[in-house]
């Protein structure tokens, strides 16, 4: 830990209080009523409208609002910097609250550009020397069942895994008269459902196999071309609505991704399929609870996919919350991200994912962009 | 088998050409060409309408039709005669048919008294001393799943038995303005959905279980007690849309059945739960190819329902089929029953379920109607 | 509101810091970082052990702890007491707290006894007329797809309801090994799965449809009947493990409700099943972000269960969360309770379910432990 | 009809009595007897062992069996030839019947070479023009939910389809000891599961949306290179394990295809999602009576993806088989395709799948085998 903060609860200060602002904003609230952490106070709530940083600070549970984060990171009690503000924005706090000292919480994608991305991991092996540790928030590596999908590859339950099927299929732009937003401009979002859904999905390709990605061949497109601007003037989506690739892994499984933001009726279906040569796995995040598991070693007449309720106190991070078929939700990954950061700054070990992990992930994006530009060619990585 | 047969085929009668008589009428055109059974042949199709039976038989692959039962039943080349008339006509032609050495396959119910029931099974026992078998068409017995549970729970795979839910759920009496049909009255039908439905799901728990109900407490209702009858007219309906038992087994278990063909969006929904103290069954008639197994004996982290694809040719009937995961449908329970019929004819021993299961299960209903006349109290078998 | 409460937060104390106490403090804790509710502080959590509660203060978020209740009720700051301690000690508290002007908010069963019972109701009603609001905590309620099914039920969506299938199946006394606790002794707990988990169900029956039950026949049953003590020695289960029920309602419809805490493989599975005559719901609590709906005024080609995911804006309380698609989880219910609770008082609505709504399913609890003790001979409520 | 054939039933030949002869005979022997079509005969079964092909067709129900394929078309009773043989002697025998004025139904894929298919639409164009009919057996069109799925797609129920996520997964190569097969050579077998099973996946993909694929990106992987032969020594697997395509069509839509024999737990599990701009279906072949839809017109808290149980008498083929809830197999998709071929040649109705659409598909696969061999680079078709 910090010298300065020897003695006194680890203050944090967040920057952004929209979606994401709020989900973390719970997890600083929270985690102390389930998790056993250093002490944690939510110090300053950062945002550029003075009014309306003020009072989400007060409904979020910050003791103060701020609108400079420059004033906030030099500040002395702020010990961790949570950054929720878009990707554009990244690579500059996460660089200055590093190099002063603060550990730093930044949500994925790690940035927009590989060069800024690059940037931050420099700073962030920096920082990591001084004990000073850093972490993107790939969230959904907390979800209990994924965590112990993880935990049955790496214990060998599926034997060597070939293939992995992941999707991550919403469709909250299905409506092409939804409107434009920076969202779906190439210079503000990096990239439409490549950046924001997929990224998690190759992300759990990764996490699941404990693997890398060393070949990627991709296809983007946009289904919606001009959406409606404030005027009501049609506006180019410079974006893609949807995306897909095949990775080749280091290990030589094969991972098929596909993500969509136009895929109708599916709400947050982050998708994921493993199949070993001794078991398989498969995992939807609208039912975040559960995790179906084969055991191909069992004989024959007795297999099938198991429905386990990922919510047995074995489980990885459920015996902090409720009795057994006692479900928890999507904002607790945030929960058990604020729970790891804090467990990690106490005993200075570095956590996951780290930038350089948030790098890798932004490197596979990139190359199916390059794939997608090139009629599908292979990039290698 | 019968003397005057040896040296050709096993040649069938089958009484009744409707649901049932179609449904037959494929098990005993297809058997042979699935599984190693004694030859047979489709002898001869009865109904009373000449015209209407000849047209079914040469449809049904019969080689004749006939409009008297009784004459084809003292026929040299009928071996089998295959019961599919209204249950009101079971007692007579089967007592006639044993009694003139045919072996017999009734559909359920056995007959609409217990009576008559009771005289059947006498005959039964007689014919089976003279080596002439019977059989009483609780088809879903051969339902691949179902036989599977029940050698799961016979393995000891669930430890002791405690509790049964089971229900059966159809729609097509939900309409308050379907007409009035010869299975609304209790003089023709005998009971509704308790005789034509409750009695599958309580054959099914005594099954299963291996286990014999001793107790049973019930309730019955008729949702809708008029129904227009041919000329427009209302009629009333005299007997139950839905029916609810509770019941005790002999081992200690208890089952909770509940029947009702107003249960709108259920199409054949017989659905059976099995709790015991080291594992748990779940299955349902829609989707009768898959049998869901929770096995507790694994780590608790590890356990959940597995959803068994029971399509393996280890799994009952299931090596005449196809490759795996190639599923069946329902009326290849006709076809199990076909065979299992002629293999105890061909080996001389009597086959399952006997008239005997037949009245036990019509014992129950009555104990059910009984308790269900007297406020709900319990009635002892 | 209470007069002396103008112009500062409503003070919160919570007795009892166990299960429901550590789920009530969430809510307190969360409710108006998500709601629009009346200002909420945590003022003081009260438990027996001082250290103990000084702990679970601390973690929970309260700013005092205390081990006298009678001195907290007392406290001017006190506004709102919130009663998460044995149901033994339910009727004591609520009614000194409610004749001390205090809003109460009691966890369900309201209490041991009818009598007791029959005193709250009596204190809470000339509490109302004084401007104090009491609830009894059936949280399920605010399940958001439960509050939806009432809502579709109420506007006529599956119109008239003939039939409800309930139950309530856990697991965790499936273990004959596990130990005796206060749970499982009648003189604490007041009766087994009936009183801690059909309440439930029955509740949802009565909520669901808008109607009261008028009839119960009922049987209960003890699987394990002595269990080891602290000591190792047996010690007799006083209690039910497993209910069953069937319920007439004033409406005609008919429910069958079935409770155990023995069904192996269910841990938390509140299933409920509505159907009626132009429609059908069903829901399962371990899934409870999901709501199935038949609609039967589709052309039945195309007609199906629908799965819906209970996440939209529109959808009860899920304006106050996450996009589409991103669930909530069990603990959130309380959240829920918390803000209609709250909304109550600012406005003096009374709310639902009321201790009378608590009464009337305590009465249909004592009309099924009668009809069991007599054979299950229904009971007229 | 062909002038022979006049007043008496057509003859049937079937050539090959494995899998696939199997299940086309038990579609010949059935379907007289739930639909209306011309009478039929089995005359006649060909293979190439003398003994085991007459068990066959005595087991099968055909009246003679023969070894000289040349013989059987050229007899004056046979009407219709049905090719069950392996794909390298497809075009040989489908040609020589064509010209010798048979019907020909032909198992996929067509041939084993798009210049032997290019051959055989040659031929089945000039017999087509004499009234002499063909058919391709993509016998899954006839699985009566995906008729229904193209029927709403069709109706316009799903507006513009954007994507397709189709995949088709077995695990029957999944055991590396597995032994060698010809289905594992690429001189016999053309291809591994891309032409085994991503056939039908892509051939769904068109027919679904009545639309034509455009352009192929593909990889292909065989994940055991050797498998022991005969003699236990290794030999080479020439074919793939696993493909993966993403599919333009000419419609803009785009599709990822994904097909595996090695995806452990999958045992037929042929899945196709379709997503629209007003709505969406999903399907699964281990469910195949079951098809999911969901209506984006409705108002947005009733939306969900419904099971449509599809057994109703206005389903596709449904109203001959049995009431609603009575679920069929996979082998009724052969009865079905025999209906339709049968109504075909009775009404000189060119029936659908003709050689024409079988071959689109095998180029389709060529072009994922061309693209695959060049780095996935998608090829244009």
């Amino acid at each position: 830990m910090s010298p300065q903060q020897a003695g006194r609860p680890l203050g944090v200060a967040a920057i952004g209080y929209a979606f994401m602002g709020k989900a973390h904003s719970q997890a600083w609230r929270n985690v102390g009523a389930f998790f056993d952490v250093p002490a944690v106070e939510q110090r300053v709530l950062v945002g550029r409208d003075p009014e309306a940083v003020a009072e989400a600070a007060a409904r979020y549970g910050w003791a103060e609002s701020a609108t400079d984060w420059r004033e906030v990171i030099a500040r002395d009690d702020v010990d961790i910097v949570d950054i929720c503000a878009p990707g554009w924005l990244h690579a500059e706090i996460a660089i200055a609250a590093l190099e002063a000292g603060k550990h730093v919480l930044v949500e994925k994608p790690l940035s927009n550009t590989l060069a800024e991305s690059e940037a931050m991991v420099a700073a962030a092996v920096a920082a990591r020397a001084r004990g000073v540790q850093s972490l993107v928030g790939f969230n959904y590596r907390r979800v209990p069942a994924l965590a112990y999908a993880r935990q049955l590859i790496a214990d060998g339950r599926l034997g060597t895994v070939r293939e992995v099927r992941a999707a991550y299929l919403q469709d909250w732009l299905a409506d092409s008269e939804s409107p434009m937003t920076w969202r779906l401009r190439k210079e503000t979002a990096g990239s439409g459902a490549l950046g924001d859904i997929a990224s998690h999905a190759i992300d759990q390709v990764q996490f699941l196999l404990s693997d890398t990605v060393t070949e990627a061949s991709g296809r983007l497109h946009t289904f919606v071309g001009q959406r409606p601007g404030r005027d009501g003037a049609l506006e180019e989506v410079t974006v893609d609505d949807a995306a897909w690739a095949t990775l080749a892994l280091a290990s030589g499984a094969i991972a098929s991704v596909e993500a969509s933001r136009v895929a109708l009726g599916r709400k947050n279906s982050l998708r994921v399929e493993v199949y070993g040569t001794d078991g398989a796995l498969a995992f939807d995040l609208e039912r975040l609870n559960e995790l179906e598991f084969l055991d191909a070693t069992a004989p024959a007449p007795e297999q099938g996919f198991r429905r386990i309720v990922v919510t047995e106190p074995e489980h990885p991070y459920l015996d902090a919350w409720w009795p057994q078929g006692h479900i928890i939700g999507w904002e607790h990954t945030f929960v058990h991200q604020a729970r790891d950061f804090l467990l990690a700054i106490r005993d200075g070990n570095p956590p996951s994912p780290s930038f350089e992990e948030g790098l890798q992930v932004q490197r596979v994006l990139a190359a199916i962009e390059e794939s997608a530009a090139a009629k599908s060619t292979a990039v290698q990585l």
